[in-house]
This record gives structure tokens, sequence and C-alpha cells, in this order.
């Protein structure tokens, strides 16, 4: 099993944090996430069947280079959890005000 | 003088308005914007001697489609103005959250 890294938060910039949410797939997979108290699945966090693997573990790879998840092995499978506490204190306010704009 | 089109902002997704903001040289144009009273050229607005004015005509167009700012003739050159009111009606706390962060 792959162990990602992931980057300090103090090296994350404002535009890769702003970048990795301004996509509907990744935005999806953050709120299903921020609604969760723990982990998830990569394939139930996006609960993307339609989304190839490729394309979804880039989106991954962005979200965890933007420091906004953290994936682990887990068995035969990895599981992501927001790093809610440490982008609040990176960029204050940014993710709930992002999560509470209307959609669509 | 080209009369430029501007989106109704019922019609920018979140997405958009993101990415619009998700690049350094059009943060940095609507940063200046949010500083100043009024309206200022592309130029002026941009600080951008070292940048195409191909490329910085592009980040307007992705600013204006983002409904973030407005750009109208004046004379011999083209005046920029944030939507501010429109924009924060659309996307409540968004624009302010995101100048608040911190740089770098």
């Amino acid at each position: 099993m792959t162990r990602y890294s992931h980057p300090r938060l103090n090296d994350v910039s404002l535009e890769a944090a702003l970048h990795a949410l301004a996509d509907p797939c990744r935005f999806a997979i953050v709120r299903r996430l921020a609604g969760q108290a723990g982990e998830l699945s990569c394939q139930s966090a996006a609960q993307a069947g339609a989304v190839p693997k490729s394309t979804l573990s880039n989106h991954f790879k962005i979200l965890r280079g933007a420091g906004l998840i953290r994936t682990r092995p887990a068995g035969r499978e990895y599981l992501s959890s927001l790093r809610r506490e440490e982008f609040d204190a990176r960029f204050p306010g940014l993710l709930d005000t992002v999560l509470r704009q209307p959609q669509g």
C-alpha cells in the first residue's frame, strides 16, 4: 500500500486551496467529508461510479496537495478525512464560507 | 470599442467564482479593485508590465465571466470595477473571506 505524503499547511498557497475547491467533483468530495464524523474510502467519498479511477485519483491528489484531506491505507483500501482544524487554522473561515454557499 | 457582456450573477457557478480567484494574477487584480473606490484601467489594475497583453485580456475575461468585475469602454481605454454588491449577494461572505486570507 502507498503511504501518501501530505504537505504542511504553511506550505499550501491560497491559490492551491481555491483551485482544489474550484471543481465540482472535488467540491462534492469535500462536502461529503465535511458531513461525516470520520473517514471515508475514496470510492464512497466520491460516490463516483461514472468517474474514471484515474480521474478520481487525481482529484484526491489535488485535495491532498491543498492540505484539505489526509489519506491513509487501511487494510485493502484507503481512507480519507478532512484536515479540518489544520486547514481552518491556515485559512480562517474559508472552508465554512465555501461550504455554506448556495449551489447550482 | 468593444462592449463586453457580463453574466447575471445567478448564472455564475460557485466553481467559476473559485476558479477565477484561484490564480495569483487574477487575485491581485481583484485585491487592487477591492482596495479602490472606483474604477481602474486594465493595465493599472493589473500592474502587470511583465504579463503579455493577451494573457491579461484572458484574466479579465475570466473575471468578467465569474461576475467579479464589470468592464466598460471610456474614451481610449477600458475601465473595470468590482461587482461587489452583486457578487456578495450571490456568494455571501466569499469575497471578504478570501480577501482577508493570509498571503504567501
